[in-house]
């Protein structure tokens, strides 16, 4: 597949994701609510509706297809996560936490609404993905939709990405090593990557080798993403990139890319995308898209 | 049964529900996760094991003892119900929300720690709710787990807790008319004290006739919970409460009792009490421990 050919497939994709969220993010009420008060509503909306690439989902939705699960099924799975991810951008951008005005080109939540609806606006977003991952339309079974649920739960947790988030904050004074660093960025953000790839196995009900090849891949363009942002975060402007860059060396984080160099973070990036690939190898040409996906992921420019 | 008698079944569950909320808060990661960072583990844990009434995973435990339910299916939903009201403190205790600086007697955690961990570990709870909820070693089937898990959501969310503590924040500005009092409150208290009670007839597969009677007494209770805190709120000190007082009327935030008075809120209060004797009524003496909780929510002294 081109590159010009998978950038079309994951523009796609995002717009289909775009259009369930809007439709789970309304102003109306679902049974077992009350109502939604408008202005967490819009808070919410600004939030997780906003172009973002949407690469999470669209790993739920590939890895699912690679086993034949039909995008139907694996839609409320798909959303669930992005909305998890969505709260972590909206909690993070916090005063409190990263303080970030901009995102994806937009003031940040906080700076739009205030701090009081952010938080509100993430809380609320997290806890729909519950609502979402566990809903019985879908179709899947009940099995596959806790199974789901609870990986994505401890993949987000205390143990995954608000373990990492809170290591983060902490590595500005703390100065973690190599290894604290891989740490950091296997919670950070490794653990929803991974889980957005695991997620395709457990939909499909996968067999154990199958969801493990799934989990490899996962983890391996996960330290590939955020590799990639920390190179980003020292070559690119803040225009490129809708949000602000060189945070981190001004913060005095330590990062992968300051600790060893732009040079080899490169060949560290071929070394990911080529482990990649061998995980996927057995799946044959049917995994070809994902091969694509962990080349934008590695060299992306943005 | 005698109220002393109640207190110490109260007393005892609450135990219960500390220890298996130690035991889940844990620094040790369970399967899917990396690690716990220290810091965190410290904050969470001062957030949720401090001693707190456990009024909502008591009426888990005994709405689902009414249809037969053992303790052991029934403590991950109590437990997990527990973490969300938990999370719900710790955040409405930030500067950016209500600004607490005490709670139960202790600091508040963003006072013990700092405002970012306080964010992260309610964070962290609310998302381990996910995780206890559907976790699988409660032996409940998936089917229960899911629709737990979902109600949950529901009843945390935008459309319930987390909109209800929205509408909180903007009462001091907007004040809301009674009517609006009691939607405030139906969904910041109300939401997970019906879903407490609701979760009995969940956890059983009870029928849909005996699941609208504990939604009734649980919707009861909950405005009833809520009087009896306004109440406490301008006539109990700081120090009997453990928290602030007099905060609502200081805010000028609208209550039911601010509008009405306090003789008016005790007669209320006596006619919820009685309501949710009547939605009892159908069980007869089994449900006698859940007539006395109605009567310890309505006219409790802290």
């Amino acid at each position: 597949m081109m590159n010009d050919e998978f950038q079309k497939v994951l523009l796609a994709r995002a717009a289909e994701v775009e259009h369930f969220l809007s439709t789970a993010l309304g102003p109306e009420p679902v049974a077992g609510e009350v109502t939604r008060p408008e202005r967490l509503v819009a808070a919410i909306r600004h939030g997780a509706l906003n172009g973002g690439k949407r690469i999470r989902p669209f790993l739920v939705l590939e890895t699912a297809k690679l086993f034949g699960v039909e995008d139907k099924a694996a839609f409320h799975a798909a959303a669930a996560l992005e909305c998890v991810h969505c709260y972590s951008l909206i909690h993070d951008d916090l005063p409190a936490m990263d303080d970030d005005d901009v995102r994806r080109g937009q003031p940040t939540v906080h700076k739009a609404f205030d701090e009081a609806t952010a938080i509100l606006a993430g809380d609320s977003l997290l806890t729909l993905a519950f609502d979402l991952v566990t809903d019985p339309m879908s179709g899947l079974s009940a099995e596959i939709r806790c199974e789901l649920a609870g990986s994505l739960a401890r993949a987000a947790g205390i143990g995954g990405m608000a373990g990492g988030q809170a290591l983060d904050l902490a590595a500005s004074v703390e100065k973690p090593d190599e290894n604290g660093i891989v740490t950091l960025q296997l919670m950070k953000t490794g653990a929803l990557i991974r889980y957005a790839c695991e997620a395709g196995a457990i939909l499909a009900g996968a067999a154990d080798e199958d969801r493990w090849r799934l989990v490899r891949y996962g983890e391996t363009i996960g330290l590939a993403f955020q590799l990639a942002d920390d190179l980003l975060d020292v070559t690119q402007s803040a225009d490129a990139m809708g949000k602000a860059t060189g945070k981190d060396a001004a913060a005095g984080k330590g990062t992968l890319v300051a600790l060893r160099g732009t040079g080899w973070a490169r060949g560290e990036l071929d070394r990911l995308v080529a482990q990649a690939e061998d995980a996927l190898a057995p799946f044959g040409e049917r995994a070809g898209i994902l091969v694509e996906t962990a080349r934008f992921v590695a060299y992306r420019q943005s």
